[in-house]
């Protein structure tokens, strides 16, 4: 088998077996394979495209250049869950102890955040004393006592993903539904769950903009799990405005607690029940109205709550941060935005408001950033309400009171005050998928 | 200016200024540029193509990445000629002492054979004595005083083709008309004529096998040529057989000198008076018909013949191998190769009688081998003549017998003696340029 056949066939519109795109990954994971014939045959993938199978493969083949995780210790259906990514999203932390609270069982590995949007482990080592650097055993074992487990990715997961997405970002090819999709789900089908549920974020916040896209995302890696033998529901979210009214570390784990007490914002809460529902229904919890009344319910009844803290005890976790900040950091510094006129609160820019947000310390400009645990942003108004001139629309949060200024003029970009209401948006655009 | 928004815009179907062009090439020369990203754009531009415009710039910006021969040291307007490649094709030895029989000034950088197709520097060193590497003043001199020169090309003439054909070999992107155009033009523009003949060699001994693709690349070279100040007419003619009876450098040298004397087989003899004709013209010595009768009659008053002699005089050749070639190499060995049927001589394959004539030392398998300067074919038949059962085709000439097995079967599948008598084909398909 040649590398250069292979190129060649994709130049003319072929189709590569799995045995070909097998054998590109080994040789570039072995280091044989030069980078200029890698760069030449992703370059005529982003181009020419690949069919479901193809993708599936590569998928697959991605998945199986590194570790795979054995969560066979783990009793039952074991159902995972990802985002795409946007701003205040922390359904992960919301929907696990909902699974638990309904009899299910969430085995988590999540990823640190790098640019405008956050990641789960950042959000999770806010809280003084949370270990996110789980053994395999002990993981296992919190999944199996308390019913669930979040842990950082192992460095050696699907390495091939590592190698191709660094070519991409250096060739202009990160921008292609098969690749990106391969990409995201080499590294889920590595995470050894049984089934999935994928939160396709779309918006202004999410790197989808629109709604075309988002299905067309969504139905490769559907696709891709269903060739793998992994059922797998993706639900197409918006991301036109931040989830919640909190984003920042600390900030989005004090949200996440109210929520799982029955007082968080409406839209976080909602979606969280869905995702939340499509996840129990799948592990064979029952049709996926009766699991969205069972995790309504377990709001209600503090049952998702006492999962909650159990979880963060299992992995060392103080919960007594989230109702005392102040006993574990520095207490920050506030910038209040208020109206400059009267209308509605009209969100231009997601990503923006993630922007600010990472500039005054809460997310990572270079791999290397050090993180604000305390920083972020509090809306007092959600996006479609009225304000009067002079109210607060939100605060700024920081330690350090020399990142407000730049972070309130990406603010300024991202918000307006309309005279008209703007138009009223569904929180969940579209669901994908056979148990959809 | 970034690469990266370079390979951007291409992978969009963006066309690309002449400054980001020229930035791609001296950043490539100068070692700044990673060959991933170079061979990431040379695919975006192999699948998304490039606009006559972007490939006359990216053509003279490779032109200028090396040296730029003056020829400025010649009177009178220079046309340079250039073949694309077939077998037994020595039409520059035929054509330049027509030219300079007639009045015109041939200045000439030819290049050697590698692989089935010959190369005139190849041809000329199996003349005892004569010298390829000329000073740039003595070939200057040269064609001052005799009419004409040919010298082979420096190391450093457009080395930007060097490097990006070395890419495009190993990338699966060789066949690509903008590129194969521009690599080729790269160096015609940098070798200083005023004016281009091309001959566009269409067949199965040519890399173009068919008219469209000959007239898709003719057309892109024209149009390079001219978007570049230089009057070119490009000549597609017919490389479906061997042009002429010899093939091998020291038989094509003989078979050269025969035509010149007015006894050459008619193909060759007229594929060289329209090529050298259509120079003339340019070089603005009168019609094209004029030009062919002049051409004509130096063939038959021996003025071409006696330039012949001249030239090969004044860089050191000794004319009279020609005639007595025992006098200065071992007599080779010969294979004859009988009809085994009477019927009608067809060439299926003129590309593998330029493989049997390698095959036989005449060419060059890699870069490395040595050649048989006396090696090659000679055909007692011509495609489409009348054959007898046990008449002879052709033989097979080497210095080394144990070469006549491989190339006899490599001949037995370039030939077949058919009931049907093959259908004529034209020597010349078309012409393509403003001068045509």
């Amino acid at each position: 088998m040649r590398i250069y056949d292979i190129i060649e066939r994709k130049t003319q519109h072929g189709e590569l077996t799995r045995e070909e795109l097998a054998f590109f990954v080994k040789e570039l994971c072995e280091g044989r394979l030069p980078d200029y014939q890698a760069s030449a045959l992703i370059m005529a993938i982003f181009l020419n495209g690949m069919t479901e199978r193809e993708t599936a493969d590569l998928t697959a083949v991605m998945a199986d250049s590194g570790d795979q995780i054995d969560l066979s210790g783990i009793q039952g259906i074991k159902v995972d869950k990802h985002s795409t990514g946007g701003i205040g999203d922390k359904t992960t932390l919301v929907i696990g102890p909902i699974i638990v609270a309904c009899g299910g069982r969430m085995a988590k590995m999540s990823g640190r955040g790098l640019g405008y949007a956050g990641g789960t482990i950042d959000k999770l080592e806010s809280i003084p004393g949370f270990r996110v650097a789980l053994s395999q055993e002990e993981f296992i074992r919190n999944v199996n006592t308390v019913g669930m487990a979040i842990t950082g990715q192992t460095a050696n997961v699907a390495p091939a993903d590592k190698k191709i997405y660094a070519l991409r970002d250096v060739t202009a090819t990160v921008a292609s539904i098969p690749l990106i999709a391969s990409s995201v789900m080499s590294k889920k089908l590595a995470s050894g769950a049984d089934k999935l549920v994928l939160d396709v974020k779309m918006g202004s916040g999410a790197f989808i903009k629109d709604l075309d896209s988002a299905r067309q995302l969504a139905e490769a890696m559907v696709s891709i799990c269903r060739r793998n033998g992994r059922e797998t529901v993706a639900v197409i979210t918006n991301m036109d405005r931040p989830l919640g009214r909190n984003v920042g570390n600390l900030l989005e784990v004090q949200e996440a607690a109210a929520t799982l007490r029955g007082q968080g914002p409406e839209d976080l809460t909602e979606v969280c029940l869905c995702l939340a529902a499509q996840m129990l229904s799948l592990a064979g919890k029952g049709s996926y109205q009766d699991c969205l009344e069972r995790a309504r319910a377990s709001l209600r009844d503090g049952s998702a709550f006492r999962a909650f803290r159990s979880f963060l005890a299992a992995q060392g976790g103080e919960y007594d941060v989230v109702e005392h900040p102040e006993k574990y950091y520095p207490v920050p510094r506030e910038q209040v935005i208020l109206a400059d006129r009267d209308g509605y609160l009209t969100v231009r820019s997601a990503e923006d408001i993630g922007k600010a947000s990472m500039m005054l310390g809460a997310g990572r400009e270079t791999k290397d950033s050090r993180l604000d645990y305390t920083a972020g942003i509090i809306f007092a108004k959600g996006a479609g309400d009225a304000v009067a001139k002079g109210e607060e629309i939100c605060r700024l949060i920081a330690q350090d009171a020399g990142r407000f200024a730049q972070a309130e003029a990406a603010m300024r970009q991202a918000l307006a005050i309309t005279a008209e209401r703007p138009a009223e948006e569904p929180l969940i655009f579209a669901k994908v998928g056979a148990g959809a």
